[in-house]
């Protein structure tokens, strides 16, 4: 259990790094753009991007905590469910910067900009897939707290139509290594921080 | 102080309509795009916006908890501070719903999309200039509890260089009929779900 949370806490940390390398690439085209819609695309993805960096700021001293304090672990403690929700949401922080990198890709198409955001964008394809296997087993260790309201992505939503998603993130293929015996389950019984927490556990959307 | 969360429920089901009216604007675009880029793109802003709906779902039904139960409303609480957490989120959800409405204002030129845009997004931006004014009355009855991390855009940090933000959005005038006597104050003291409230209060940020 311990090595997941190490594990997100590499990740987060390493896509940190990206966010700042991303947001360095985005300046410039923010400061030269050639007119108000240019200017306003490239600072909104910038915002959003500064948001999910403010978001992972907040997030890793709890999470270092509970790194620190494993005893302090369980899904009765309402600190800590929080922590699991907030982790399950930067899930789609990173399917959301995948789609902000792979749209920088159709922009910026100089050889060094395209190889930066190549690795960055596989980086961040892997991390993705794997924050997915460290939830799942979140929500079988923790009673399916790590489950949070806008943490799945359109994309991978049953009851949306394929003519809305995006063939390449619709593929859930876990990457070598993971380890998925089964496959994924949708509407576990969960425990969330809502008003139907005060009144036990229940069903998630 | 119960009217204020009256005018939240009745702002975050006003906005709600906006998300869908906007999905249905921008459904067309995706299915019919002309690339994968155009496809991306108009997907991208979709599912950022079926995920802020996502959201709102989950948050209302505790926003109506504390609406009929106001003897539960204290900065002690765990869940009410998050509520005011997931509000002060949902303060950036709509200026980046206003920045998406703006950036489709670009794409769509036509008469009727640039009316109905228009009428969105004037709703949009009074409703935001609204929710700082809430904000700021539940952070001075709460104990600064509904400061979260990532409810601040870029446009409106201090320490970012002017060349990053948006003028139009950079503007804090308040509307006709809020009572705002004194200048915002940042960095107030705060208590927030985070280790820091284990160890009492701190500053944010």
């Amino acid at each position: 259990m311990a090595v997941e949370f190490v594990d997100l806490r590499a990740m987060f940390l390493r896509t940190k790094q990206g966010i700042h390398e991303f947001m360095s690439i985005l300046q410039p085209r923010i400061e030269n753009a050639k007119d108000d819609h240019e200017r306003l695309y490239y600072h909104h993805i910038f915002e959003e991007e500064e948001q999910r960096l403010d978001r992972l700021n907040a997030l890793l001293p709890t999470l270092d905590y509970y790194i620190d304090n494993a005893e302090s672990r369980n899904s009765n403690d309402f600190q800590f469910i929080r922590l699991l929700q907030d982790i399950s949401l930067e899930k789609f922080g990173l399917h959301n910067f995948l789609e902000h990198l792979d749209l920088a890709l159709f922009s910026f198409k100089d050889p060094e900009h395209q190889d930066k955001l190549t690795k960055m964008r596989n980086i961040t394809a892997d991390d993705y897939q794997t924050i997915k296997v460290i939830l799942e087993s979140l929500n079988e260790n923790f009673d399916g707290a790590a489950n949070a309201a806008g943490s799945t992505p359109t994309d991978e939503k049953e009851d949306v139509d394929a003519s809305l998603k995006i063939d390449k993130y619709t593929s859930t293929t876990p990457k070598q290594g993971d380890l998925i015996e089964k496959p994924r389950e949708e509407k576990k019984t969960t425990k969330r921080l809502t008003v139907g927490s005060l009144k036990g556990t229940k069903e998630v959307m």
